[in-house]
């Protein structure tokens, strides 16, 4: 039995595109796995953690003879990639991306839908970590985890079975569903606590930061994310991070009007209901 | 050499309390440890995971003896609980507690100073953790840790240096303040994250629950805590929780203005600010 993809082309072999590679090659899922990105230290990383077979000089060359192919950048730069991976890949060539965000990059590609040569379905690997860069990538990182794949109202139902089949064989759980959808849902479970553990890191008092514990540094961890990626993020996504963030002022409302009035039945069953929510998740 | 306090009783023995007592017993510091607690299962946990050589049948019978008296229960009940102490312990003896506040549980103690025999210091060990009981004690729960000593106005300098010196024997690196200094500190670095924590958490629509990653669970952990207890934090450093969070507030205020206004370079330098705290404590 061949591989599903033999030759797969990833663009940006960071953390996330990095473990695609890896997760490509431990399943045996593809034979050549061709990196490109922007920096010859991060290709030459990423070809150390085993993450690609071979690298290319450009996206043109990287994705002339790819079966599929993987976009794994920042958010603001995915848009235009998409393009030029269009322009060069193999008319019929599968693409898919790794975007934290997906109205704006599903919404371009389909605004011309009707020129394009390859067939382009939004992803999201909900795998994301403060580290970065091919080192830190993992074979096993979507093991367990979730994929949103996103198609647009035009896509192809077999493209977004191709694309799902893709995530759902480096262990993914697919889920699919509108672009809109996944930024309102995102916003709240990863722009918003972005925000919010950013802010946190930002009001504590620089000689508060010697009486911190496990609390702040869990609170705060993901403040050490890439600034630049993640302010692409939270302004791509500006209008489902609003709605979100409004939830959330509202119920620090509901839990200070409760300490300012001294209610300890009302504080304890608004905590309480917080960590119902909490404990589902477990640890 | 015999053990610095060769009889200690532990009031409460959860999870800090039960990590007093296996630290004192790997740590030889203590020959006799007497633990007495609200319930017979939370004492037989606390015999079974080492934490304690025997047990009392109230908090009288279990401080007559005692060198050295560590209550380590919830805020709210610490107060009475230190009365109880005071009331049945040979005169002199060394008492400290390691509740989370310290300004109420002073001055309750100070307010009667002139009619106290025991010699009463707080203390606050930086440990604390959204697990609970002695089954979660660890003996090297404070190697490491910050332990805040907090003596009143009036505290002798004998008395700070000696609770200073029990913390210190545990493991931890002893910090001396006055008790409102530690509740305006901790306000910013675990009760207001705590309070952000939980809205976070209860701000989450039920239906994303499922698209959390990482993220999430980190910036939500602590909203896992007992409600109970955490009420009674937030109840009683009420004061310094409203202008941590005030700062807090202040600190979102910017950054969504910086993304509503589409100020990317404004976003990306207090994302960069924020990150530049948190690196400093490491992950």
């Amino acid at each position: 039995m061949h591989a599903p993809w033999p030759t797969v082309t990833i663009v940006g072999v960071g953390m996330i595109g990095g473990s695609v590679g890896r997760a490509l090659r431990t399943r045996k899922l593809a034979t050549r796995i061709i990196g490109v990105g922007r920096t010859a230290a991060g290709l030459d990383a990423a070809r150390k953690a085993g993450a690609i077979t071979e690298t290319a000089a450009d996206v043109a060359a990287a994705v002339a003879a790819a079966d599929l192919v993987v976009v794994a950048a920042g958010v603001a730069a995915i848009p235009e990639i998409l393009d030029a991976v269009d322009a060069a890949a193999r008319p019929g060539t599968l693409v898919t991306d790794a975007g934290s965000t997906k109205a704006t990059i599903v919404a371009g590609w389909e605004r011309r839908r009707r020129s394009r040569r390859c067939r382009f379905v939004g992803a999201h690997p909900l795998a994301g970590s403060h580290r970065r860069g091919a080192a830190a990538a993992e074979a096993d990182l979507f093991s367990g985890r979730v994929a949103v794949v996103t198609p647009g109202p035009r896509t192809p139902a077999a493209d977004t079975d191709a694309v799902g089949q893709f995530w759902s064989a480096l262990g993914a759980t697919v889920f699919v569903m509108p672009p809109r959808e996944h930024d309102r849902l995102l916003a709240a479970t990863s722009h918003a606590p972005h925000l919010v553990a950013a802010a946190l890191a930002a009001a504590t008092p620089p000689e508060a930061l010697r009486f911190t514990a496990g609390g702040w540094r869990d609170t705060t961890r993901i403040a050490a994310g890439d600034p630049e990626l993640w302010a692409d993020i939270l302004l791509d996504n500006a209008g489902g991070l609003a709605p979100a963030m409004k939830r959330f002022a509202g119920a620090v409302e509901k839990l200070l009007a409760a300490v300012a009035a001294g209610d300890r039945r009302r504080l304890v069953a608004l905590l309480a209901k917080a960590k119902e929510g909490r404990d589902a998740l477990g640890s």
